[in-house]
């Protein structure tokens, strides 16, 4: 086994989900996740912890869902009580091909998704981790070889946490007390948001950061009052089509118009979902170093250092004082779109640079 | 997709597990029974039953236990509520190395397993079905090429199960009225055992006959008083050791003497387990007609067309009255041995020739 292997598990159990002897943890391996899930295996049994390893596969769950005609059951009794009495959830991505579900009707997919209500939120009241195996599938859609995906993917996972929590602990500290944040770049993005009232989220990559994803590195708040135009210069997959340099142009936190020199009709479609789609319900900026490049997946893409990213719609209950998550912008949808800020572009707060090309105020080649 | 793996799981779902809309199932796969898996998923799917998928992998387990360390926990919380809330529970078998965990200390896994008694009694009160999906490794268990021992396994999958249900309940009702079974054969067999007052199980492979095993193809009651001797002539692996030509002596219900021509030591150590593993839990009549040949895999072997298998150790409660489950014989063992009654053979009931050199009286060939 490639050593990175177990460094990964460790990390996985260890810094990010924080597993205590006894612990009742629920493993959910994709079929190309295997090793990951043997060495996962081998450190909880270490740590004493109870495993229930379930198989997280897109054949099988197309093949349900195609058979499958009617209504879905709410919540079954069997799976709401496997998490209802779990005290941690460990995701190891690794599928096969990340198109799998492609012709399954939108409208099933999310007719089951609604059904699993319950079941969801019983797995977010745990220790929940989820992260990804460097799979063939993977480096495909990264459009790389299996060995330089590898690499990347150890790169972005095997971060200083401590270090980068410091860090990051200092941007949040600055949106957590700031009014309004300010977006410029060279390719015309000018971009007015209101963070006020809003709890920026240190996301290190452990569920002691309230953050969920290995790797992670990233901080993000809930903009609102959205005003101005914003380019997003990275290209990505939105719903099985490529978008490429989309602008979306704000009034009074909403977006009044748009554009996109690929996939305009992937947003067209977003910004139909509901209302909420149409604001803003995250404002991250990506601060993983160790994330140098775009892979095309979303879950490495938008902590990519010195990159910004918007989501369109839903907004995350973490952002929000606590009895003020209502204040939350609604959707269906959460779609994040990311600018790189490395060149040409600056953050500011309060009319303070907090970042210029890529460099934050505490570091060094900042002259803000 | 091979058609015979969608019909394989048709017939597991439909007529084994008999599930029916809303079931809460549980599917446990094999590494490799991954095609079996989306094959069942799509017939839960047309259903409409409610499917949790795990993952039942050797090198997981296997990891875990090495990596384990002092007592396990008893029955983990969210494991045993998953089970307690299912109403099915079909394995499919689909390993990669059948000797997987053998340099993993055989106390730890009985340890692990003990443990774990609630869990099992949970998945045994839900409609439960093991089947095999058959993967290279069990082919080459048996000593054959990937095509032929998928012909095998569908030959002894694809049974009218129906008809052959009808043919053994003949069997079941001559043992439930009898008072006496003898064996007899050339190689120096002549056994008695007592079967009165117990209740023959007609294992036709579904839950509606109290069968578990897909495929199945059995009649089996629970003797006592044993006396006698009996040689197995089908050879076979116990604890992972290679076993032939095996020679057991009983008085009084109890082994008195034994040899074999290869293993004899796994025999005593089987022996040797407790008190309850000197006497017989089992006494099968094999009859499935599509397992023609041995393949070193219990689940076929057992239920061969013209075989008799007795078991040292532990009985099953279904061999007894209601109420009476506590005479079944007590054994942390059941270990069958199989002896080939098609030739120079004959079974009697309370005198009566029932089977002559594998023909039942009721068959064409019968001249008992």
């Amino acid at each position: 086994m490639d050593e990175r292997v177990r460094e990964h598990a460790r990390t996985l159990v260890e810094w990010s989900a924080r597993i205590e002897e006894g612990d009742d943890v629920v493993v959910r391996v994709g079929p190309d996740a295997h090793e990951l899930a043997v060495a996962v295996a081998e450190e909880l049994g270490e740590r004493g912890a109870n495993v229930v390893t379930t198989y997280a596969d897109a054949e099988v769950t197309r093949a349900y869902l195609l058979g499958h005609d009617g209504d879905f059951a709410e919540d079954p009794a069997h799976e709401l009580a496997l998490y209802e009495n779990a005290d941690a959830v460990l995701s190891l991505g690794g599928g096969r091909n990340t198109t799998e579900t492609a012709d399954v009707p939108s409208e099933k997919r999310q007719a089951h998704s609604r059904a699993h209500a319950g079941v969801r939120e019983a797995r977010m009241e745990t220790k929940w981790v989820s992260t990804e195996h460097p799979t063939r599938s993977l480096a495909q859609q990264a459009g790389m070889s299996g060995e330089a995906y590898r690499d990347f993917v150890y790169d972005a996972v095997f971060r200083d946490w401590e270090a980068l929590a410091t860090k990051q602990e200092k941007v949040k500290e600055r949106l957590d007390d700031a009014n309004e944040v300010r977006l410029i770049s060279g390719d015309g993005t000018d971009l007015t948001m209101s963070v006020e009232g809003r709890v920026a989220v240190n996301s290190a990559a452990s569920v002691a950061y309230d953050s969920h994803n290995l790797p992670s590195g990233e901080v993000f708040t809930a903009p609102s009052a959205t005003e101005g135009e914003v380019v997003f210069d990275v290209p990505m997959t939105i719903h099985g089509r490529r978008v490429r340099d989309v602008r979306l142009e704000f009034a009074d936190g909403e977006v009044v118009d748009y554009a996109a020199a690929q996939g305009e009709d992937a947003i067209t479609e977003v910004l139909e979902t509901d209302a909420g789609a149409r604001r803003l319900g995250e404002l991250g900026i990506g601060m993983n170093r160790g994330i140098d490049r775009v892979t095309d997946n979303i879950l490495f893409d938008e902590k990519m250092g010195d990159t910004v990213h918007l989501a369109l719609g839903r907004a995350y209950a973490s952002n929000f004082p606590e009895g003020r998550e209502d204040e939350a912008n609604e959707s269906a949808v959460h779609v994040d779109l990311i600018t790189d800020v490395s060149e040409d572009s600056r953050i500011e707060v309060d009319g303070e640079v907090i970042q210029e090309d890529g460099a934050f105020w505490f570091e060094d080649g900042f002259d803000g």
